[in-house]
């Protein structure tokens, strides 16, 4: 009797996307205004999902404010505010389009929470624009 | 050829979370102000999915009018305006959490709801933090 | 590793339920204030979620401004300010419930979209009802 | 010490903008797709919003069972799943833009909602479209 | 050349509405389910106005940060995960509306902002219900 | 008799705020992470609110195609996938807070729009965050 929890987070973000192998022109042609050399930036919003069982002692799957405080210290604070193709290693060899960041947020998580909880993130490049992995 | 058809509702309840087998020192460190004696509240938002073929006479999975009734009568009557400790029989014995009221709302859909359909719930308790039953 | 990338978009359009092989008070019984012989309307949100594997060079797995097109130009061109009933060919024999119009959706997009991809549909009718084909 | 309270509420129309003194062609050329003979239509939401004093017995402005009532019963029973330009006698002389539809929903309410309290209506015809009348 | 500066901020709490001059049956009269004896409960979202002219050193009316933790200390830890009958010494003569609980947020801000600043509060009891002081 | 029709529309854009007369020390205490040297980024949206009197032949106070086309124009074309800092010369000398992307976007539509309808501008920089020019 399984339950997935889900919660909201956000952070504020800059980045830039192109392939460091591909000339200017090609990158110009595949990402468009999304290459703008100068960065642009977005307000990311995440959903992260952990599916377990429910503790009976205390009706919960995972406490909220300890999944609240994970969120906080491994994800915002590595992404809020922060330019990801400048101040994030992990992209400095991976293009930072939503589907990556995605990922990475996914990796982040997966280290910090019970591997008898599975994990997925959703996350909102914009409000019209998302991504979730693992897929549905 | 399946199709999910799926109706948000919502309640207002008042509710506290503590087991009552713990000291009161327990009970406070683990579910911090969500313990406090006096009760806090939501606006629970839920979101009902039901499952199946079309009916091709009426293009419908299930008359949107009739689930809405059911949800009416066998939810929101039941849990819209109350203290869900003192007033609802179900949790003098079971730990109002998110989760468990979840897995409550989906015991009282499936009563009322052809068996040839799957049901699924989403109970939000604040526009960040929501739950799913089954899991997804 | 698959990751769901997915694109809300919208439409306006007129619409009424009725099965004509019905006499007009089992359509009325049926199908309520939903059969009003003049039609009534709704602002459409979809969400169109493709699933698939990322393709390194980009970071993507599709490039959102053509699946942006893809949309506009498969469906927002035939159903944006359109009466369904009136207007659309496919509803000349099919009622235009919100099952059955996901569903076409599905199928006009089914045709544009590489078969490595899989698709869902999501179709709001109004904010509080909406429908998931294939099911969730 | 004046106080606005605000209730949102919603009804489902069909309609068509054209000015009946006018050519087809400036019909076509003023109104674009919103001149679909056919009809196309709109999940309209409104905000009511009145301001008056505090009845310090209740602490209400006005009390929002009475208001939603009000609403329901002058507006949606009358809106709801029409269309306005065939089902709505002010609509037979009057172009439905969401400019009038505004000032005719307001002028339902004035003559329900005691001459002590004001108010104004928001029209949304989408998320993204949106009238008030009086003027903010 | 004045600007507003706004923050949504939330909390959650439990309340019941009664004038205790009156009888138990004329309480149940007027305020019907939000007279429940055992409380319900609300997701309360708050918008804080704040107007006033842009210092030219920051671009700011007010910093967003300082606003952000005024609203924290001065009304978040005093409403959060309350009972505003029993937790509130405000609302132990006034009634808990969303009309007076937004003047009393209100009055909490009032003390802490600078006099040249505006204020006015807008408080959602639901996502359908809100009140806002001073009056628009 | 004057009625206000708004539009919503967005733009992304990174920016950083910094005044070029302060230390850095100065800077990083007074704009905190909103100082990162590298950038961040938003999704910015924006409702434009225009009040004017009802045109009788149209029913409209403005075309809202038309507003959609100068917002499009005069501002998305402007700020959309742009550096604030780097790409618009406007904030060489002015900082880029929200306060004053809203003034900069009401000069930029001023213009535009007949001196008969009173234009305001309210800039979302986060979900959270907003501010309105001129003030409420």
């Amino acid at each position: 009797m399984e339950v997935t929890v889900s919660r909201k987070a956000h952070f504020n973000a800059a980045h830039r996307l192109f392939n460091k192998n591909w000339s200017e022109e090609k990158n110009e042609k595949v990402f468009g205004k999304c290459n703008n050399l100068n960065y642009h930036g977005h307000n990311y919003e995440m959903i992260v999902n952990v599916t377990g069982k429910i503790n009976p002692e205390t009706g919960y799957v995972i406490d909220m404010g300890v999944l609240k405080k994970i969120i906080k210290d491994e994800v915002e604070e590595k992404l809020d505010h922060k330019n990801l193709n400048l101040d994030v290693d992990y992209f400095s060899n991976t293009i930072p389009s939503a589907e990556n960041i995605c990922i990475y947020i996914h990796k982040l998580l997966r280290k910090k929470i019970s591997n008898d909880l599975n994990i997925s993130v959703t996350l909102f490049e914009t409000p019209r624009n998302f991504v979730t992995y693992p897929s549905n």
